[in-house]
């Protein structure tokens, strides 16, 4: 199974139980693999220097998953590579009181890169039609009657519409959108959890409120299905990454990382003739 | 003549030459307005402050227009009744480095006011189809191809729907957005240039490149009604501002600015009886 087995762009209706949570890749794959993501991880960083060089666009990469699903260490295994100069990472916790106060995309956009930036968003905006809508948090928001006074079904199909109107704007302004869902299984997740509770080292990556989380599973993979579904586009598509196996999953999120850095084509800029009699002056008073 | 008179909400077409760039109010009635004006400034203070408790929604008061039409007059005459606490300003000076290296919208999402707040934008996104397609600016923007490589009429119909989503986004998410164009006449504009060029204490504000500007006035019109034709909607109207009377002017303005926020109908919050009794025990810890 390649990365395009994995990306979903709206063509057909999405199911994501036809996902699967692993490749299932037989281990003595796995040093091919890996070279396979170094190689990615040095071709990302010839692309970011063009990228800030050339500056003419922006890249934005979102991580959405449940708990333990190796967001974190994605980012830190597959991005290390990455100069740290042109990076942004905006990691979306509980939202502050400021926060909260603004539509639910302002933080998003403050965070925006610049371009010729690379930003990585650590969870998204789409924890506000995901954890919300598990959580039915809407109901509870500080807004006029005509914002929350809706059905569930009219105000989540209304934010993904926004949504889409977002990330179009986006495209036809000089960004470019990947889209990563980390997709862990229930059963794999219990496994990280347990090695969070009898490990020191990770005992702080884990708060019992994560248990009340899984036993919400269904929902969330519900919620997952119905965002994925209505905000894939050929322009912002989704990369459904099976998560189960970290080695594998990495890798192709280097490959998702290197193919939107390509997209982007980024060239140094060129030099006019003007410039470059410029240069030959500045030269020739640097050897006096 | 009234303030609707002024307003356009989309409905039929919009033809700026039938908007007057003066009511021609006699003179006699100055302190009539002037007193009404000033009832409408106390009644602002008062909305603002409930606006400002309730915390549910936000304003958003933008002024564009012509050099010397009234803009930063209009806000130091009509808000300064206001209390600073609820209210921030944006003046949309020639755009910094940063925020050419961002999308156009940045700026002032960036600055968007908290719900319960009252944010005023001198000038605005506005900018991004008004200045910039009267000197094409687009052309030389640092943008992919996809992004700027088209031709004007597309590039401007798409940046005019993207501002319609945006503000559609925005009622949708709680705010509030009064639109003003204060709409000078050509010869009233003169009349002010000459008094910043012969009264010492104004000199500041004038520039010998105010008078290129001028020069392509019928340029900056056609922009304007274009702009103006294509974004106006029932919740984001246009209010078309008769300025060459700036008593006047400055009279429907407060108008405006009391009826949006009377439309946002703001309210104390009310105390639930649980609240009522723990206040009661706060009291009697207090008068013990």
């Amino acid at each position: 199974m390649e990365l395009h087995d994995f990306r979903y762009d709206g063509t057909g209706s999405f199911d994501l139980s036809r996902y699967p949570t692993s490749a299932r890749m037989d281990k003595q794959e796995r040093p091919r693999i890996e070279e396979a993501m170094q190689a990615n991880i040095e071709r990302m960083a010839e692309l970011q220097d063009r990228l800030y060089a050339d500056g003419r666009e922006g890249v934005i990469i979102l991580f959405q998953a449940m708990d333990a699903a190796g967001k974190d260490s994605t980012i830190k295994r597959v991005m290390s590579g990455l100069n740290p100069q042109g990076v942004t990472v905006c990691s979306f916790k509980q939202p502050t009181h400021e926060e909260l106060a603004h539509d639910y995309l302002w933080r998003a956009i403050t965070h925006l890169p610049r371009r010729g930036y690379i930003g990585l968003y650590n969870r998204s905006y789409y924890e506000d039609v995901l954890t919300v809508r598990v959580h039915q948090m809407q109901t509870g928001y500080k807004m006029p009657a005509r914002c929350k006074d809706l059905d569930e079904e009219t105000f989540f199909t209304q934010r993904y519409r926004q949504i889409r109107d977002f990330e179009r704007y986006l495209w036809e302004n000089g960004y470019r959108l990947l889209k990563v869902m980390l997709n862990v299984g229930l059963d794999e997740q219990r496994k990280r959890f347990l090695e969070r509770i009898d490990n020191p080292a990770k005992n702080w990556k884990f708060s019992a409120s994560d248990l009340a989380e899984r036993k919400l599973w269904p929902q969330h993979m519900k919620a997952f299905e119905q965002a994925i579904g209505a905000t894939a586009t050929p322009e912002a598509p989704w990369y459904v990454i099976p998560a189960d196996q970290k080695w594998h999953a990495r890798y192709l999120v280097s490959q998702a990382v290197v193919e939107v850095l390509e997209a982007c084509d980024p060239h140094y800029p060129t030099v006019s003739e003007e410039q470059r009699a410029k240069l030959q002056q500045c030269r020739e008073e640097l050897t006096l």
